[in-house]
């Protein structure tokens, strides 16, 4: 059952109205969690803690119910007409990477509650409660060190977190376990871990997060909204090594060589080639080998290089490209190791699985985009978002982007506040009524 | 005038029998410069004085006339027929790199003595006088920081060394200048800088040095000796530099990024072919960049690596050949610079001219190994010699290269005095009468 043209027009209206809400929120967080030009709102530490303070103020000003959960989260509910009917949700996460941006993880929490506000403004009574949820944790790669499965606010809601995570994730601020630097923000997690997930794909009927681009995407479409088709997988090869011999560069004639950097420079350049034949196939990649380099102690201008460690970063949306691309490297590597006498070493080389967005979703995004008169893309996710949580235990779930100028986690990002209006309207007519 | 059949007999007998010289002062050397399973001998320090002391002593034991010049090379004569003749030299360096290996530099200056001690044994009076040069600091670049020419000391007795060197380059093991050092063993710079050269191209009709091979080509010809054709001339970047633009791995397409890492491999490969396309050419080259990559404060497995740092040293006997991969190099640069959006600086990139041997020397170097029954082929020299300095003023000059394993600059450096014993009556035999 769609809006009519009247309660749509309402609505938008409303959600222009709560922009003054929205900019009051902004600029609030970027004042008191500022350091450095940017701002930190640690994992669990205190930068998070007051976001969530101030958000659970700003809800309950709104007559939102207020709840969290034992793993900190928590959750602004607008009741809907059946109450008893599992609920639509939105959210995204309130901490940042140090020295970060205001608005990575917090404009989705903002959107949330603008279009709570609007919906309730507009006098839309929703048939499901719609409950935006703040969450906990999610740049944990940022704060915590030691094996954990990311995304721990989510995870720990989904019943995805595994007990070893509280131990084995180290704080690099205090030193803490991410158990202890819970119970220091007054959490309980043995009792996490005892009881059952505070949300079941029973009790969830779908998840909408809104977060700004982290690239330069919608920039250089000149569109202010993108409709997100998915979240890439990645296949990794975090501790790379070449191995060759260490010689004297003028003496040792080439065929004698065992050069690493060689070696290493050939597979990033099979790779690259592989990459572009992708693109042109019309598929979806990005790769880099963002640490790439000889050994400081041994390397020097005079001897061939008998040492390369490196790390491979292979993104895309189809699981079948990055088995593509791993075993191009695995191929690759072997042709050269027996061309050059070197031996290539990738440390693991994992597939994490992309997620695909719910196709109803995208269409209704669409068709809202179309209502509304926004101008609008899809767009793929390079980065992991909370919604690929709820996505993995069988919520339909989906994202919007709104245009933001150079990257996230820095000091600079830049999104207007009228692009983000456009993605809170898209965002409230989602949960108004379409979802 | 060539030596009789039975002359080349007896001196070819009169090598052999130096060989318990040499085998001795080899012996003395490792024990009384022993350092961490090789020897150190520090250019212008306790090593190298060492060696000057204990090889002085025994050139006396030889007869022979014993000189210094004021950069503290010493000079042991076998007088000739006629003593005002331009005298024919023979010599290498006595100090080593730091834990190197016992023969780099020391097998010349045995070998001389040895074919000196040959020659008097066999009862051949040479044309001219028959000098040994004990050489200074050949090794400098280990041991000297700071801008200098390298090659000290020969530099210093061809009058090629400049004033400012010697406040320039810095001793890395004491902290003083190299005048300061130099002072330190009891010379005067001052006066080694104001007086004229101790040599100069009308005092030194011929220069011929023994040194080991320090790569594998004669162990893998199975040859023990080795022609020298000329010393390769090099062109280097020693800082030279890609700046691309750090963005974020997984929400950057492809097409927006600036990947100096991606950049730099493809740098490397076209100059790995334009390598291998000189070979196939029949033309003579090394290649290899031995320090290579990403900023260890800024890169991340989750960045596209903005900034690349690296070292080209590519050497070939051709100056042609050395050009041709400059240009290579900046216009494989040109390109993908305009292609990635990035930007190359090679940080100078100079060409150091090659040593051709003389022509006449290497003839007679394969009539010698003819008339001595010594298998031999011709070779490049990769490593840099004090031969080129006594062409660089117009004297005559060659260098034998002896079979040596493990390479040098290394305590595994492997020659075989066998070997040994071939080369020095090929040296003997040249210095007899040849030259």
């Amino acid at each position: 059952m769609a809006l009519t043209q009247t309660e749509t027009e309402s609505l938008t209206k409303a959600v222009d109205g709560s922009m003054t809400l929205a900019e009051g929120l902004f600029d609030r967080l970027a004042t008191e969690t500022a350091d450095g030009g940017g701002v930190t709102r640690a994992s669990y530490g205190d930068g998070e803690q007051l976001a969530h303070d101030m958000f659970a103020e700003s809800a309950r000003d709104l007559g939102l119910d207020v709840t969290t959960d034992l793993a900190g989260n928590a959750y602004y509910t607008l009741p809907g007409r059946d109450r008893s009917a599992p609920q639509v949700m939105t959210g995204s996460h309130l901490d940042s990477v140090p020295k970060g941006g205001n608005f990575d993880g917090a404009a989705g929490v903002v959107a949330g509650l603008a279009a709570q506000a609007a919906i309730k403004a507009a006098g839309i009574e929703p048939a499901r409660d719609v409950t935006v949820m703040a969450i906990r944790s999610e740049e944990c790669s940022s704060w915590f060190r030691g094996r954990h499965g990311g995304h721990l606010g989510s995870r720990a809601a989904l019943g995805l977190m595994k007990p070893e995570e509280l131990k084995n994730a180290v704080h690099l601020g205090t030193g803490k376990t991410l158990g202890e630097q819970m119970a220091a923000y007054g959490l309980d997690p043995e009792k996490l871990m005892a009881a059952p997930p505070h949300l079941t794909a029973q009790d969830v009927a779908a998840y909408i997060e809104l977060h700004i681009e982290q690239g330069p995407v919608l920039v250089s479409a000149e569109t202010p909204v993108g409709v997100v088709t998915g979240i890439r997988g990645n296949t990794r090869s975090r501790d790379g090594r070449v191995l060759g011999e260490y010689t004297h560069s003028g003496a040792v004639p080439q065929s004698h060589r065992h050069d690493a950097v060689l070696a290493g420079a050939e597979l990033l350049t099979a790779l690259d080639r592989e990459t572009e034949a992708v693109l042109a196939e019309g598929g979806d990649i990005v790769f880099a080998a963002g640490k790439f380099g000889t050994d400081p102690d041994m390397h020097s201008l005079s001897k061939v290089p008998g040492e390369l460690n490196f790390t491979l970063d292979i993104r895309s949306l189809d699981v079948a490209t990055l088995t593509r691309m791993r075993e191009c490297a695995e191929s690759a590597a072997a042709e050269i190791e027996t061309r050059r006498g070197v031996q290539f070493d990738f440390g693991g080389f994992g597939v994490s699985q992309p997620t695909v967005m719910a196709e109803d979703h995208c269409r209704l995004l669409h068709e809202g985009c179309q209502a509304l008169g926004i101008s609008a893309i899809d767009i793929a996710s390079g980065g992991g978002h909370d919604a690929q949580e709820f996505d993995r235990i069988g919520v339909p779930s989906s994202m919007i982007f709104v245009r933001n100028d150079h990257g996230s986690h820095n000091a600079d990002e830049a999104m207007e506040i009228a692009d983000f209006a456009l993605g809170t309207r898209l965002l409230a007519w989602m949960l108004a009524d379409a979802l």
